[in-house]
């Protein structure tokens, strides 16, 4: 076989989704309930995942939707957890969908707070990446 | 290399199931909860999916099983949230031991629904066919 | 192309990790709430698994984490039921991090119960390993 051969074998089965393949994926946490202790579980989870295994956090994300929404406000209850998870790289996540049907205003919501239009459809474009998926 | 090999390793290279090859997978929503509001959720869960990646309904089931059976009567308070997915084309599904064990007749039942033996194996199936897996 | 090129190339498609593939992954439940509805619900759910699919026990997994930790004690309304799923091979597992959090002592655990740093972490791990994944 060419080397050229054995490069292009190579080059497509290492662009493979591996599941197994730590490097390339992480990890989405799903928050979706009205309920601030599961709230509290969730960014516990998310902490402890990150002590437990090292991974850094720029390959975890935590997305918020449906009637966790108020999660994300200034003065929610786990806004020093969400705080101290974004400054350890962790993506928090809102979906905008759920923001509208809530009627929150955005001026209310954590400055660091990132906007995807459907909270489910970030959960399933990850999953189909091969990112291991957590629901508190 | 020859080109019968090059067809050989690219054949069993696309017969690999890949995460990401959305043609080829679809998305299970697992409903099990006995609280009318996480079904309300469940079904505006999977009709934002629809509209905001535009996936064919036929690429969607939702399962429900446990204590969530009295969902899928007639008069449930999402019997036409669930009509209108199913007329979308997402398959919705009953665990039938769950049916037998809440104790429902098939009569008081949409008809619409089909039966799997048991809901958690088809969540099981799903995924290791590559299906993504949301739990609202 | 040469036989030994072959034999690399097959080597490493077949060590690739596949959903798939049944006879190396498993299934992996989360109980995580303090609910004992929801305790009932997941051994249940278990067990249902084993006999729809005939799958064998020791390929089945259920971490215990957060506020499910009294879920695992020798008095836990459950505790009958843990018991007949480990005789079947099912793996009983308890996050360390969440008992001691809980503050309960080892000596009131189930005896055959097994240990991980973290719950979410286990989850994560197995899913990267092709396992499904279920929340009750």
């Amino acid at each position: 076989m060419h080397k050229a051969g054995w490069a292009l074998v190579l080059t497509v089965l290492l662009a493979t989704p591996a599941p197994g393949h730590a490097a390339a994926t992480g990890v989405i946490f799903q928050v979706s309930t009205n309920s601030p202790a599961t709230w509290k579980v969730a960014v516990h989870n998310v902490r402890n995942l990150e002590r437990a295994t090292g991974m850094p956090g720029n390959r975890i994300e935590v997305v918020v939707f449906s009637r966790a929404a108020r999660m994300l406000l200034k003065d929610s209850p786990v806004a020093p957890n969400l705080d101290a998870l974004h400054a350890s790289g962790v993506t928090i996540e809102a979906c905008k969908a759920s923001i509208r049907k809530v009627g929150l205003k955005l001026s209310t919501i954590l400055p660091f707070v990132r906007y995807v239009p459907s909270g489910v459809a970030e959960i399933v474009r990850r999953e189909r990446q091969g990112w291991a998926y957590v629901r508190p």
